[in-house]
């Protein structure tokens, strides 16, 4: 079958024919419906080597894509309740299965993730940009008679944040409250979907980019674009007492002093973005209260809850797709930036 | 000035002539513009006699009227930062207010309760059926700009829904949640407004007039009427999991049984109406987790929040106007089942 | 190997030579250090028959023994990062390891457990009371160097109260709150010491045995006995408030009545006990927004808690050993009501 | 009657003589039993000037005393349900009382607080370093039988580390979670304390000075010294996971840096020293989910629970007192690094 393979640090992925897997106890075959491509992926082949923290994990060879979705097409040993044909999300992280943090699905913090083999699907183990994939099938999630191609990207760029928004929830929790998304690429503006769709908060959002505002506006954000009066324009908004919950989904020096400025007393701000860029904190200018935090992609069950609202409307991704045969055009497009939604791969089809 | 005077246990109230109110220290004087008229109101001149445990509290003679809005007319000694001629929304609940509950603004479980000489305005207080009143700046919320006159039932018929549901947001946090609204009459049809408002819940909302079950579904509401399977399609409705928040705002033995039935595994029924019928609990029929429990009215911050959604437009109760001529017309209409919405008197015009 | 076998409905179980079991995939084969004899297990196999709910899950044959801690003398395929001779207990529960509940290490809600073969290790599936035992590698919980035979009863004793009182901590959070414990057995005792351990509360203990409350006190609880001024003495150590969260580990309607006129306003009353008395709930016999649930077992994660406790000395369950050969005489000892502590199966030597 | 009169910025307080006041409607007067000497004091009359944000609030004259308690000597207007004679602890902090914050008792978080004559008593309004003191009525917490003169420092050195605590409870719940607390002067001691009460949280201290660690020992920390293993050993303690809640009464950019570099994945530091060292933050060297936060005092129904505590013996401040002649003796001992406990003068005897 075709696959999209990471090869060698440093290298472009490229397209190469590999033996269909099969499924060990406790995994399923699934035939794939999409595969997003995510800017880490990008961040793997193009900036990463063997120097890096986690290059064991992440190391050649493999193939790539860790949001997918597809079709049962065939149960390892020892898997029961599960449906050949039917239609699944995948989580995407693989810890050891025994630690407190998997045996709470969130294997992301897996206690043992530095001995692992890898990380997630398509991040050190063969992942979903192929015509098939193993993975357990604890980490299937059913999508019902849901489009399962267009829900390819909740499991990465839906999941990661709707996490930091349920960890914000008590901020945002009744009447009176409001939220700041920062940067609105793909998780931005599910972000602000979510938001608008499980609470009760003024979504506010920004970005550099009008189209991406206008489509912000259209899922249901007040948005403010940047420049000097930027964070008095959104205090405004707030009726001075300054953004409930603020995520940024940027993460550069910048936009998390953006966001510093306009939290409100007893406010929280997430950043999602992975940007790294550093930032002042001290006591006087942190309102009182206010948290500042990072967030890390989600649990299994937030999954379930992201599929839920995606079967019942309440969310739904911007994707462009891609053939497997212009998969690789999936990832230049990506790194070109001449994408506004999420580029996904189908396989079998749109 | 008018006032609508419960005058005797069992007797029907009478519009009469009193002396305009004087503000005490702490106190402002409020030009009301609505006055909710409420069942319990009539519970209070119909049902009650000095018998009940709280007769010392509630006994004649005063001006009804416990959920009331109004202009501030005058203000009172020590009383800074609030402006003549603003509108506000009142609390009606007043308490000792120096215990425990009092200090965090939830009067309603003041603890002297029983020594004091009454629990509220318009109950055993001279309350808002009346051209003015007097009320302790605390007990006041800002209107803003937003109509005073619909704001009125917002202290009641809004406040006691909405301190249900906060109190059941962690069991409606996030997707793939579910809220059973029993019975539409005024506070049902809030509480389906603030549901859709604040939470990402599949709302469900039952009642026996079609008239209300329409309105409930212009609120946002899947409406499932009463009969024998009753129960199996509010289930059919949840996925066959059940339904993660139930509000009884009837509260007889059959609704609270119903709500018994159609609840999920940690599921929470809190039932609000006062009909007070009583239901069997066991550990075997009660899915495993299920809280069942009782609520009663709120709190002043939470009324703050009320507001917002108010003024957000996120909610807004229906409501007939009388003028305060025809107020007695009010407490008949909403005796004898006329109403829809909340009645309303407005002494100052609608 | 020796194994206590349940073999028919209304049967005492028999002691027989089985074969040793092979781990299968994913698995881990346990030598078993310590099984505990369980109330549940007398039901099994004195009071249920096919007729039951779950009979499908829980008929015979199969060893018995839910609460079971070893070390591991095999490590089936795909497991990584666990040590053949180290120490752990053993979560019981076995679900479809695939739907929400079992994602969040919540087997006992699994979603599929109609269909499943089992519940629990010992409750469907080849349990503790025998040599050596399979179990699932995201089952266990590493104990370190802690005693395992002692930690035995810790999977289900330990872990039962620890997730009954976990979901009630809000209710118990600071100072000035109050926790009663109804019923002092295993579980009941246990309950005190994790209260006193994690909260602030004051603890009071109920039962009907001076030896039981001589024990609780030693574990830091004040005792009341039974008789007709209980009620009054419980109100009383609670300054006339009422307790705050109420764990009834009895469960007849006596012992919940009693919860009932005891827990404090927006208090909490958690049935444990599986007695299955029904009582009556009414709104106006309900101190406000006190809650009435029950509970069942609890999660893998809440397991790893409990044995932190455990191993830092903060709980220590009250054991009696058998040997193998002696298991049958536990049981007797159980029915008979002979034992203060936990009768617990150490076919290794204690 | 002799209070300790803040004259001019930069200037030393003095002894005077002052009327006995009288208190208002609403309010009381307190016969003052203990009122302690904090080092904001000293911030007040060393530091300040004109030129500071809340210099309109804080400015001369007036009497000292922020943290006090007594016994009611006198009831203003409209106040009921207290006794003169009884002892109560008092609240510092004053708002405008009708706001969303005052409403809840946090006055600290006063919407209206920059156009408010004072902060607090002692903060602007005359304090409690005098014979008697004005307060209002929902200022006050019942002491009961309790000593009141030992209780004084509860009001800011007690309220504020507890109110630090609450906020961070969820990260403290249940079994394998532990604390650090970072400065051992008056407020972390007394932090050690409430976490040992109300925690099953493993505490760990760390001070420069032996002699407050080896009280913190007998308040029931582990403690650690200072020096270039520090975070290595705190590490350990935790079994290499880091710490759950990291506790920070200093506040310098050392003490900030060692609590990010111990705290845990999914952790919580709080700064609750006023230094305003300022620190880095990014989102690579941040542990995944921990959150970075400040805190401000604490709100009247936590410091009936800081009471409670008091009251059941579980926390108890160590105290020197001093009499009102003696009062600037106690603000010169404070100044010099005297103290080991907190300084209360004590104007009508220990």
């Amino acid at each position: 079958m075709k696959a999209v393979r990471f090869t060698n640090w440093k290298t472009f992925p490229e397209i190469k024919d590999v033996p269909r897997p099969v499924p060990g106890p406790g995994e399923v075959l699934l035939k794939i419906a999409g595969a997003g491509a995510c800017h880490s992926d990008v961040a793997v082949f193009d900036s990463f080597d063997e120097s890096m923290p986690v290059a064991g994990q992440l190391g050649p060879e493999y193939t790539l894509g860790h949001e997918n979705s597809g079709w049962i097409e065939e149960i390892g040993e020892g898997v029961t309740g599960l449906n050949v044909g039917d239609a699944y999300l995948a989580y995407g992280p693989i810890g050891c299965g025994h630690c407190a943090a998997c045996s709470r699905g969130q294997d992301t913090y897996c206690a043992n993730a530095a001995t692992q083999p890898y990380l997630a699907v398509g991040l050190g183990r063969d992942g979903g940009m192929a015509e098939y994939m193993t993975v357990p099938a604890r980490n299937l999630v059913p999508l019902g008679d849901a489009d399962p191609v267009l829900a390819a990207p909740l499991s990465d760029a839906g999941l990661t944040p709707y996490h930091a928004i349920k960890l914000a929830l008590p901020k945002l929790a009744g009447g009176g409250k409001s939220a700041l998304v920062i940067g609105l690429g793909g998780l931005g503006q599910i972000a602000v979907q979510i938001l608008t769709a499980i609470t009760g908060a003024k979504v506010i959002a920004t970005d550099m980019k009008p189209e991406a505002m206008a489509e912000a506006e259209r899922n249901g954000a007040i948005t403010v674009p940047g420049g000097p009066d930027q964070v008095e324009r959104i205090r405004e908004l707030t009726g001075g007492e300054g953004v409930t919950a603020v995520f940024d989904f940027v993460g550069i020096t910048p936009t998390i002093s953006t966001a510093q400025q306009v939290v409100a007393r007893q406010g929280r701000i997430t950043v999602v973005g992975v940007a790294g860029g550093p930032v002042n904190w001290d006591f006087y200018s942190n309102p009182y209260e206010a948290e500042l935090t990072n967030t890390y992609w989600g649990t299994i069950e937030e999954l379930y809850e992201v599929v839920a609202l995606y079967r019942e409307g309440k969310i739904s991704p911007s994707v462009k797709t891609y053939s497997i045969d212009d998969a690789l055009q999936a990832y230049h497009d990506l790194h070109d930036g001449k994408l506004s939604g999420r580029a996904v791969v189908a396989p079998h089809g749109a």
